[in-house]
């Protein structure tokens, strides 16, 4: 038998192609397409009163000039809402081009196509756009404020707005023994993947069908937004995604006006036309996350445990409502992590407001709902003068309570019910891994010296893999490799490797005879997407599943021409075997041509007779009831519910004493995403995770000014850190499988990221001797706090008075 | 509810698009293709000396001249057997380009590709082959004495060899109170369709794959053929068939040397290459059929029941045997019609000549059989004085037969079993519409006139659709429209009118609202192909089964969504209806998006409230265990075995006693083929069916000289007829469904070209009073007859004697 790719820590198989240059993105296609570029909105809020392109006509190569006026049909109505939950209360969508109105700055005002990029830019420049300046409304407080509305019609701001309550649990926090009151603040931030976004499509008028290439995280999405918006059946649409530069959700978005509008352009010009978003494009219209506005009430006894929870949210959506709604929803019903919170009241506002739309970046609300959840548990803890890691573990639920129904409805609609995981053992290895225990002595020997050192734990559930479902198909071809088709798309996660991994064992074959194929309309046209850490949960269980038809098919076919019993058989190294008899199969191969009956079939035995008798075995007809020619199969995976995953950041920053820098010393991490299929794999994505929310914890932010500005829409302005910002990460796995699908697997593509701001808050606070209670942070933001502190306007943590010898005094947060 | 569409006389949907020019055949496609063109042998049978390309290389525009030298791998062994059957004992097949030998005129041996075709052809002109001429072997008298060998190596020209036998049949007719033997003989003759053969090839590099278009009977057999020459993958074989100007079985055969030529330049060159067939071309290189000898040695009673029968045959199978076998085994079979044989024995040799090979024609071998049963029919009918009809009669298996077993295996490998018909009443119907009963009155008064017209019958059956399957996909779009696809091709008999007949009518959808794709692999990769009448049969019946399926998920989403019992609902108009609820329903379209659970599902109910219940039905995932996404299913029609149409035709012919012209007066035709799907495309099969049976009893023959030059090799000199050659046709229908297929039909192509030859010539011995043992038969043919009948080197028929008031005289065939 070969060994098990299951497991195993095998390299990515997409990298030596891609390291090398050999990737195919967006804009490597279409070398003769024409080139598309947008007119953008300079103004957060305007009227468009007129669009004058006469300038540009004069403009040589250029090929058309499209505004809103051209747009008829469903391509004139505003995009579709991606998400129509009910919670929403009036859902604004852009149009594909502005109609009257933009409502952010780089919203689309004109599309320009030429026969190549620099004309269209030429031609872009020349055409004047008369606007009507109108109030910008920036920032949640604008928003509330509803001094301005962004949208005609509206009374105020109110995008959407939803209550989930499981008891009575303002009468559970005025009942308990202690209370507090908490404001928490996650400031805006962005995807920023590698590659932006880019839409390239081509119409085949013979056959009455598009071609349409988006660097986009779900194919199946765009082809049927595409189909409709164009009034084309969506079988007349193929999306084709071509490696992609990294998505982190802003590419799960759509349709994207750009979107609609190349392909509408590319079928009226019969021609291929091509659009590639640049870096400022990116920053201004496509899409942020993360800005949202907490407050926590909490009701606790004296041991820390929660005996009720009310947290209000409110969300900064942007200008239009066509998907942000699921980030609050994610942080209202994810938000309570591993823990019991008692009776449990949340509520959420998302609010409109004149800047570029929310969708959701990896992590998707958890951040910001593990950060309200994680400082909760630190002021209880710091209220109690108890040790914060003791705090949670009281309200943690434990194993015996699996599965865990929280009474809440998740963000796929279907009831949030913790399916597995052990979250105390996962506190306890965390804080084995980062020296919780004897931190406090480290400390004081830092303090000893000049230096601040804190310590910060936080932990999470992350509920993963979300349904509807997710297709496999996969194919033994006549030359005995395997054919593997997924519907969803990759972004550079090591998808076709894992997938390879699970395929090759379930069917033994090599690794490398597996071929998978991701995002392509053409294989697989039912698929949902990639968000939500569905890869492996998804994709992995439906070619599993698939594999597993494959396999029982070929065992069958094989034992027929072999004359063998099924259960003789085995597949190894692609091979069939007949167990106790070396030598005897045949390859996986020829059992594919054997499975085609694509000819008469003749009795072998007769070959060499000239007078041949009839072969008694005619009773079957050469395909059987229910079968189908072919070594191959297809089948969903459509789980009852997502899978949740858990895990716990800790995390050890030094907080310079005169600059506020800060630096983190020691970065741990425990994380159960079930069974593990790669550990390479997992590991990288926690990396590049952990990258992200120290990112979002102390670098990246979107500088918005009042009129609605973004003052820092490029890499010199927006801090992405480079590697040397990032600390080495320390890992350890814990491995509780999800019974609810059939690799036990659960996803791991965003839990890095998500502890971030959580962690790192509670660190500093810990060096720091004040509460952090707005992220992200930067050294001038703790040189701010610093003297906000020394003035007396904020206050010490008590635990940083105790241990300063001194009882706690009055200035802490009261009970309320 | 629609009104129902099987069975209804519709027009043929293809007719408007072809009849005002819009098809789009091989030659209308890769205008920017390169041309391919080949040099061909002009001698029978020679050695390839050498080939000298010098000169060719000059003309400017040629892009490659390749050889045999030039090809490597499966590329340079030959092509492979078509049918590997058990009678084969030497099965020679030729390679893509001479390797050393050619063995017929028009054998290619050089390929050149150029810019366009007129370049191709100027350096084609250019390229000098020395042949070594060999001895021609042409006819079956040649290849029978096997003086001269077709192929090096043999040491007869015996390609194969089959003996059936039922019974002691020479002992049988050894007893019989009456014996007789006839050699009965049938020409060569071809399809010869308006379209010719054609290839066009494009390589797409990226993608590692291959796109094909042939002009082909069978899409997924020139993909599997074509895959294994180029060393691909099947899978990386897309072919696709375009509109088809005709085939009548030439364009079954596969790989033609041409076909694996082309792709293989098309991948070398990394550039689309095409070659269209010429009309020569088609002559010479494609492949012919009919040329058959058969003994026939039979014994019978008193009433002239058979006995025992001995049929020996003798096939020119032409320089290959790729495929050319089948058409023996199929006479051999198919001769006994709807008669028991007594003992029956049939032996045949497949003969190597240095012709152009032989594939199925249209009725494939049954033409001969036909005319070798019917002509013994007449003749025992003449020996014993009876009635020509009578004594079919008495020799008919009954209904109450049926299923009847001829004890013999298929052309399938399968049982020869007839499933269903009433023979005695196709006779009776026969009979009545030609007027038989008062014919020998009309005859007499005609000659009275001085003219000479006489009357015929024949009766067959044809093994028609058989396996081993064909598959058929049907989706509903979200547009509600409804996409067919079958993997079998259409050469122009209205398969997209059929098959959209049946579905509309499974579907509940109107036949506007049917598109209907065959022969793309890319929408259906398994399929077997169209030839052996199989197009109602087989796809017909696929896609019956999976409008079925998808009529059922309909129905069960629909009853989902509509909150109703599936068996309340039905579906018309391409609308789900509800029972008794007028205007309760939703259309296709709408259930199609729904049965696609693409994003997260939310209750209705709750929608208007923020404050939102769990719904209680999550018990269910949204894609249920065993269900797929999309309102779409595949099923596939894989019967146990053919199923056996029959029929009879009577014909009136007039000969002039002097010009020996021959006018056909009445052509009758009844037509058993089960269930009519549509009653207008079968009697539109049937005329072209009778057209071309008029034409190989009358006008169509290959003219080989002795060194195997085809004479005729134009259409100046091959007589296809002209319409006014051809005779009004009645036509009546009996209906007896086949029980081996969900639909009750059976084949319908090939039938109306079966009796041609066997019913005018049993016509023009009713008139001559002589026997006519040879067809096709011209007047210089009849001429001669009547010439060597005049010199007594004929003997008159016994009837004819008898008519004249003689009794029979001793020149009749002798009892042997």
């Amino acid at each position: 038998m070969s060994a098990r790719m299951f497991g195993a820590p095998v390299q990515r198989t997409e990298d030596e192609r891609l390291l090398t240059g050999r990737g195919a993105y967006l804009d490597d296609l279409g070398a003769d397409a024409y080139a598309a570029v947008f007119v953008r909105s300079p103004h957060a809020h305007a009227r468009v009163r007129d669009v004058d392109v006469t300038d540009a006509l004069d403009v040589d190569g250029l090929i058309a000039v499209y505004t809103h006026e051209d747009l008829t049909g469903p391509m004139a109505e505003p995009l579709p809402l991606l998400l129509p939950h009910p919670c929403i209360v009036d859902g604004r969508t852009p149009h594909a081009l502005a109609a009257g109105y933009v409502h952010h700055v780089g919203a689309p005002v004109a599309m320009v196509v030429a026969r190549d990029r620099y004309l269209a830019e030429d031609a872009a420049e020349r055409i004047a756009v008369d606007y009507e300046v109108l109030a910008p409304v920036v920032g949640i407080e604008a928003a509330v404020a509803a001094e301005h509305v962004v949208h005609a019609g509206m009374s105020d701001n109110v995008a959407a707005h939803l209550v989930q309550e499981v008891g009575d649990a303002r009468a559970a926090i005025a009942a308990a023994p202690h209370r507090l009151e908490l404001d928490l603040d996650i400031e805006r931030s962005a995807c920023t993947p590698m590659e932006g976004r880019g839409v390239y499509a081509r119409w085949d008028e013979a056959g009455g069908s598009l071609r349409l290439y988006s660097s986009t995280q779900t194919a199946s999405g765009v082809r049927a937004a595409v189909a409709a918006k164009l009034g084309l059946d969506v079988g007349r649409v193929e999306v084709v995604v071509p490696d992609v530069g990294g998505g982190f959700g802003v590419k799960i978005m759509h349709p994207w006006p750009e979107e609609v509008m190349v392909p509408w352009a590319a079928r009226r010009l019969g021609h291929g036309v091509k659009w590639t978003e640049d870096r400022r494009e990116h920053f201004i219209a496509a899409a942020h996350e993360r800005g949202q506005r907490h407050t926590v009430r909490a009701g606790f006894d004296d041991e820390g445990r929660l005996l009720g929870l009310d947290v209000e949210i409110l969300h900064d959506n942007g200008a239009y409502l066509p998907y942000g709604v699921i980030v609050p929803i994610v942080t209202s019903t994810q938000l309570l992590g591993p823990y019991k919170p008692g009776a449990y009241r949340v509520e959420f506002r998302s609010l409109y407001t004149t800047t570029v739309i929310v969708t959701p970046y990896r992590g998707a609300g958890r951040p910001q709902g593990v950060f309200a959840m994680e400082r909760t548990m630190d002021a209880i803890a710091d209220r109690l003068g108890r040790d914060r890691a003791e705090v949670r573990e009281v309200n943690l639920i434990r194993p015996d309570e699996m599965p865990y129904d929280q009474g809440l409805l998740f963000q796929d609609g279907r009831p949030l019910v913790y399916d597995s995981g052990d979250y105390p053992r996962t506190l306890r290895m965390v804080k084995e891994l980062i020296g919780w225990e004897g931190f406090a002595a480290e400390r004081e020997r830092a303090r000893a010296e000049g230096r601040r050192i804190g310590i910060g734990l936080a932990c999470y559930v992350e509920g993963t893999g979300p349904g509807p479902y997710e297709g496999g198909h996969v194919q033994v071809g006549t030359d005995g490799r395997v054919r593997v088709a997924t519907g969803l798309t990759s972004q550079g996660q090591g998808h076709h490797t894992i997938l390879a991994q699970i395929v090759a064992d379930e069917l033994g074959v090599a690794m490398s005879d597996v071929e998978v194929t991701t995002g392509d309309t053409r294989r697989m046209p039912y698929s949902v997407g990639t968000f939500a850490s569905r890869g492996a949960v998804m994709s992995g269980s439906a070619v599993a599943l698939a594999a597993r038809k494959v396999r029982e098919k070929a065992l069958r076919v094989a034992a027929d021409a072999l004359e063998a019993d099924p259960g003789d058989l085995e597949i190894a190294g692609g091979r069939v075997h007949v167990r106790g008899v070396p030598g005897a199969g045949m390859d996986l191969g020829t059992v594919a041509v054997l499975s085609n009956p694509l000819r008469y079939a003749f009795d072998e035995a007769s070959r060499a007779a000239t007078q041949f008798a009839r072969p008694a075995d005619h009773a079957a007809p050469p395909v059987p009831e229910g079968d189908a020619p072919g070594l191959e199969g297809t089948d969903f995976h459509s789980p009852l519910r997502s899978t949740f995953a858990n895990g716990a950041h800790a995390v050890v920053v030094e907080t310079d004493p005169e600059t506020a820098e800060i630096t983190i010393l020691r970065y741990c991490v425990v994380h159960d995403c079930g069974r593990l299929v790669n550990p390479l794999i997992v590991e990288g994505q926690i990396h590049g995770g952990v990258a992200q929310g120290v990112a979002g914890a102390l670098y990246e932010r979107m500088a918005y000014d009042a009129d609605g500005q973004l003052l820092n829409a490029s890499f010199m302005d927006f801090l992405v850190p480079y590697a040397s910002e990032i600390p080495p990460i320390r890992i350890a796995h814990l491995e509780t499988p999800s019974p609810l699908n059939p690799l036990g697997v659960k996803g791991a593509g965003e839990a890095g990221v998500i502890p971030g701001a959580a962690v790192i808050a509670s660190a500093i606070e810990d060096a720091e001797g004040f509460p952090v209670r707005s992220m992200p942070i930067s050294p001038s933001d703790l040189f701010g706090l610093r003297r906000r502190f020394a003035a007396g306007e904020i206050p010490p943590l008590r635990r940083a008075e105790r241990a300063r010898g001194r009882r706690a005094n009055e200035t802490g947060e009261p009970d309320v």
